[in-house]
């Protein structure tokens, strides 16, 4: 019943994280209902995301033609101060904070296999060269800001062990209660940590 | 510190329904880490909608090439009874339901301004000169299927004055209690719709 213009459109889009049918169905209309320009630049944005690549010094991501990303490219950011975080929402969230003054690396999604994937272990080689060339091996500290579940906790394993003599020291993001947590509802691991991490 | 494409594409996509800046993020990073063909794939789909034009008849959606949309050209359907809707996307939950075996007509959507625009006055017009072509100035049956507020309420009463020498009757979907609804939190009106329309 529907062309298969919009049935190809559910489909695709439906796929996308948080997206199901439903909604897909409702942006497929609303787009179509816009007028050409807006419709254009909605199309034009999407089409821009192809235009961008990985910064090969952390693997966030870079605009076209420029070397390095925005964050390593910043000379007001300490070199030696290493966030290794999973995707870059995390780096995003971290940003937004403004009280990191490091730079990043960006590891990938962790997957379910609790072991690094070849494309992982090739950036944390890179990792290990980029201390290695600028900082003379040692990194003042690198941060593991990684989640704190299993996969990340196994991970933060390896790379402690891979990293144990490229760095100061190693940290890794505090666990606690969040902000409006209650104590009640807090698990037991974090609990501890948090009576731990008293201050 | 983010690529100036992501910012377009979050600026972008947060402006649609149900998506905001949140998801947009996500959405852009999650199109990002796919294959460039998933990307494509995700791209011509969007591409695709702009090839899609209205019927003539109805105003729902036709593909490109066809003269009239799927529904108004199925034969098997009765073109002397209209269900009247606001948008594509409740003509669809028509559809679902399996059992309406008339044609519709799409209004497009209703304004705040508790008046017709002149893009739907003109739509009328077309309706009544296809009710005048097709029908000899008779359909069987107008169903009013706007929404059960005000608005759909005020636009109804027009609808049913302008065509009130043009249809052997003319109808409104049932108010009532929904499926699941439970008595104690229907509003008065609907209780007492449904209360006139018990069976």
């Amino acid at each position: 019943m529907l062309p298969k213009e919009i049935q190809q459109f559910i489909e695709s889009f439906s796929k996308l994280p948080s997206v199901g049918p439903r909604l897909a169905t409702r942006l497929a209309f609303h787009i179509i209902g816009k007028d050409k320009a807006s419709a254009a630049r909605i199309e034009s944005a999407l089409h821009g995301l192809g235009k961008l690549s990985r910064c090969e010094r952390c693997f966030f991501l870079k605009e076209e033609g420029k070397n390095v990303c925005d964050i390593c490219g910043d000379t007001k950011r300490d070199p030696s101060i290493i966030a290794i975080v999973e995707k870059e929402t995390d780096l995003i969230a971290i940003e937004k904070t403004k009280i990191f003054k490091g730079q990043y690396f960006v590891l990938g999604e962790l997957s379910e296999k609790t072991t690094l994937e070849a494309g992982q272990k090739l950036r944390l080689e890179r990792l290990k060269k980029r201390i290695n060339d600028e900082l003379a091996g040692k990194a003042k500290e690198i941060i593991i800001a990684l989640a704190l579940n299993s996969f990340g906790d196994f991970t933060a394993m390896l790379i402690t062990d891979m990293f144990k003599n490229s760095a100061l020291k190693i940290t890794r993001i505090g666990r606690g209660i969040p902000t409006g947590g209650e104590i009640e509802f807090a698990d037991e691991e974090t609990l501890v940590s948090a009576l731990e991490r008293r201050s």
